[in-house]
């Protein structure tokens, strides 16, 4: 690859797990930016200036043109706005916000300002998506089935933030799933939900949800965050070509048996080239379709408590 | 008033206790329509055909233009559905459906079938809810507060409907007044929601919930279906101009000590004098702001449990 005689410089704040196992290898590997500073409370990224703020870093380090949000999302609208602000093109870690309206008001904010606003949601861009998508665009869909079953404590260990209130519970992953059936499938929405919190918890532990779609289409969703053993991330459709499986959190596609796409991952960095195409275009790519079922989801959802939860 | 040559053929949906409190009478004062059908389970309208389902009255009574939709928000999609694709215009009472996503899909498909709908929020039609939108208008708000508190058992006896998932709980009554205060207030977005549960329903009683603006005003929500005595609809602003209330759910202006405008309410007259005119100019008026607040506070709330509510 040829150097990037104009790289994107750009600052990373909340420098924690997400940051270290996939921004800073993406970031590394992309000639389209330079990383030239971090701002964490606890976190630090070797190499470059480190803030203990956002407010710190950008005054610190001018010359930023994009940061990277990564903390949690009940504190990612005041970052996002201090940095918009700032004429700083931003990239918001998924979810892009706690609410649907506050990211609605960063989109605004973000046209006023002449800045690119992006946000992220890394399954989409799991290597088999495309091709799922492709494949259900060419044939009819009877049904289709989105089973997320993941083990919370091998993947968010003592991850307190998000069974708070706005840190989303058992629909932090499953907002992955809604972020492939909403690129992949006819647009849908919930007639029913059951979310099941733990007594000592604010957040869900698990989830049946069942959408349809315009045509009737009846989709279900089953997420389970104490799936132990072999972990489940897969969206099955029955359709007039067979059955589809996108696997491995959309990265393998088996249609009636066969497999036809298998590839390894790289989500985040096609977010990074993502985002780069769109700050070199001048425009945002704010989808809020999957945060908008997480609102619904919330707010038509049947209540169970189950048993507490410890880590 | 001259009778109108060319009424608009309408059939009501769900006959209860709003139906025959506002929208009966409201028609019947309204040269703009003719009330030529009902459809419900339980209820029915004197002096026109009574179908038990809308699919009945729409077989009847073929020539009907308009439909408006007065049963539970959790069956109004499956009616607004069938009443659009059979070319209908239709009027949504307030909420207009159980989740944002389906009234989006309501809308796509009313363009599509080149219908009107209107998602009607009849607090936004109180009398004095005009002049409060012009005076905050004129001045700089320094904060405000939106104080709901109704007595249940007296506005909603036995309404199970409002207690089930999708039924809202007390946001039954606090959309109206989201319905006023995204109409006079700047751009809000909530930032903390506490939402109190009845151990025994699935839907709150109580809220008190911040919302803040991109200009940083700060505006809470306090929300309580317990108050017995006076009740309040109220909402206040510190402005530069002075105080202002806005009583009465709307219907009462007072701006710095002096009561600057009262007159008795109207509203289903004026919704319907509104539906009339975006039925004739061929356009829909669906404002989702409120319902969106309502799904981002069941989002992102802190849910406590309190005592059982028994009516």
């Amino acid at each position: 690859m040829s150097s990037n005689s104009n790289p994107i410089k750009i600052g990373i704040v909340g420098v924690g797990k997400i940051v270290r196992d996939q921004h800073l290898p993406a970031l590394a590997k992309d000639e389209n930016y330079r990383l030239a500073a971090a701002a964490s409370r606890h976190g630090k990224v070797d190499g470059v200036p480190n803030f203990p703020t956002i407010e710190a870093m950008l005054d610190a380090v001018p010359e930023l043109h994009a940061i990277s949000l990564c903390m949690p999302p009940q504190f990612r609208y005041d970052a996002a706005r201090t940095a918009i602000e700032a004429k700083k093109h931003v990239f918001l870690e998924k979810p892009p916000g706690a609410t649907v309206s506050e990211v609605e008001d960063l989109k605004a904010l973000a046209a006023e300002n002449s800045v690119s606003l992006f946000a992220s949601w890394h399954s989409r861009y799991a290597p088999a998506v495309e091709a799922a998508r492709t494949f259900l665009g060419s044939t009819r869909i009877r049904s289709a089935a989105i089973n997320w079953k993941e083990d919370v404590r091998r993947w968010h260990p003592n991850q307190e933030w998000i069974w708070q209130p706005g840190g989303f519970g058992v629909f932090d992953p499953g907002i992955n799933a809604l972020s492939i059936a909403t690129y992949i499938l006819p647009a849908m929405f919930i007639s029913s939900a059951v979310l099941d919190f733990p007594e000592n918890r604010a957040a869900p532990v698990a989830a049946q949800v069942t959408f349809r779609t315009s045509s009737g289409l009846p989709v279900t969703m089953d997420l389970d965050w104490l799936q132990t053993g072999p972990q489940s991330w897969d969206i099955l459709a029955d359709t007039d070509k067979g059955a589809m499986v996108l696997s491995g959190g959309g990265s393998k596609l088996i249609v009636d048996g066969h497999v036809v796409h298998d590839e390894p991952e790289a989500e985040y960095p096609m977010l990074y080239k993502r985002f780069a195409e769109i700050v070199r275009a001048g425009i945002s790519d704010v989808d809020l379709a999957p945060l908008q079922h997480v609102a619904d989801a919330f707010m038509l959802g049947k209540r169970n408590v189950v048993a507490a939860f410890f880590d």
